[in-house]
């Protein structure tokens, strides 16, 4: 498999949010320790985001138990910030139905925001997959199939049912 | 067929449109007067228009004679005004590679720009086929399939040339 | 546009068809004279039919008006006779819910039947436009996309139209 | 999840297979053994295995390496079995281009061939996946997204890296 064996996979760093949409109170990888978390990075101007990754998220969100798996959105601007702004963010979160909890990344000192330099994107869209230790296993920029993302969760969540089986 | 006869249509009214894109100079039905007219209202944030009304105009504009048909865009925005600025509507148009001409509606009194008014649209997407005298045929809110918006260009098309030729 | 001149344009040639799916009595040119005809030439077992090229015969056939346009498929087996039988036809037919007419093309001298033979066809699938006076226009090997299909669909309608008004 | 546990899960019946395609030797699951094999099975005139699940079984064949995971076809003809045949069934393999092996399912006593019988299966197209020890998980009529199909692989995957592990 493409995914890091658990053991010698590295902590996840803590993502940076200036806001929450979705979510009625602020998220980190703590509070969400015990479930497997499918990040996605976005623009919401970014055409491979808006047509390919974010419906992707969106089944992804729809396919698997809250209590197992959460979906996290992350809004990692660093182009075209006067434009894509958090008010903006909150019509676009509205208008295309998204479901799941989307944090608005926290500005850097340069153009590359916070959580996205913390994780070293190339850009967007990106999917990260961490483990229910939180420790980062996939990280993709660009879409991949829904069979391989599937098969990458599914590994997860298996390693999550066997731990609390012990 | 659904559409007016040519006698019966009336003309097209002109469009009112504060700015364009994809065009170093303003277009107005007068100067398009000769050419079948595809006239596709949207908003940038829109989800109708981004996953299927905005992708068929592209397909339209590539499957056809820029000397046959012109395919115009206009950005009617009637809804969250404050965030779909005609600067948010330059990074759309380059991020999402519309090659064709869009005109920024202009404001009217109400919440109803200018030709979104003039035309009667109910909301977006909205596609409007004008013919090569200016006359108004098809006029759809929502997005058809591209099989009968095909055969409606073709039919407008075949009028344009036979009064070529006479 | 691609297609040829009406003036230009020769008569499309009769086809030979050994049976009939899907109509009680038999079809020719001549008894669909005064209706635009979308010919499908097809295979059961050709990927590029089952997959792009039967899916837009029937989206022809359940968009316009069976006494506009008529849509009739051509099973024109020139390679694997032994298992694209006509015993098997019945079974895809009925199986996949086509619901426009289709006869099997009459075996030639050697592997190409007699229809496709009198068309040229290269291949399957194959698109053939014939208009309401039975003169042959478009004529493509492969798929092309729907909007350019119906485009090609409107102007013989428009013909059409135009010469019922005169 | 919607998956049997292990210990729960039964041994999957053997299959019962009269000629085997794109393969040199005859497959048993207990040739199988050490793989997870996802086993689908379909009938070459179902339209819902042509258009959705037998495309979905080449993108497992193509997403996974074969020393991990076996993607098996059984042709499960229950219906029209006089056009069915293994001469065309060679010829669908062939022209749609299918490089996972597709074993012929052995006429049963009455319309129902024996490992379609054998598995219980409803109709076609169905998706059976089966553990690295033969167990038997999911057993799903119809087709499933690729997401879900993908994560339930994932989970099979993952009770076998353990395993190896151990």
């Amino acid at each position: 498999m493409i995914m890091m064996e658990s053991a010698a996979a590295p902590l996840a760093p803590d993502w940076h949010v200036a806001q929450w949409f979705n979510s009625s109170s602020p998220l980190d990888l703590e509070s969400l320790r015990g479930k497997v978390v499918a990040l996605h990075a976005f623009q919401m101007l970014c055409p491979g985001c808006v047509m390919n990754s974010l419906p992707q998220a969106q089944r992804i969100a729809e396919n698997f138990d809250p209590g197992d798996l959460a979906v996290i959105g992350i809004h990692t601007v660093f182009e075209h910030n006067e434009v894509m702004t958090t008010q903006a963010l909150a019509v676009f979160i509205r208008e295309f139905r998204l479901t799941f909890p989307v944090g608005v990344d926290l500005p850097g000192a340069g153009p590359i925001p916070k959580t996205m330099a913390a994780y070293g994107m190339q850009g967007t869209p990106t999917l990260v997959l961490i483990d229910h230790r939180g420790r980062l296993h996939k990280h993709t920029f660009g879409t991949e199939d829904d069979i391989r993302v599937g098969a990458d969760i599914g590994l997860l969540l298996a390693e999550r049912e066997r731990s609390d089986a012990q």
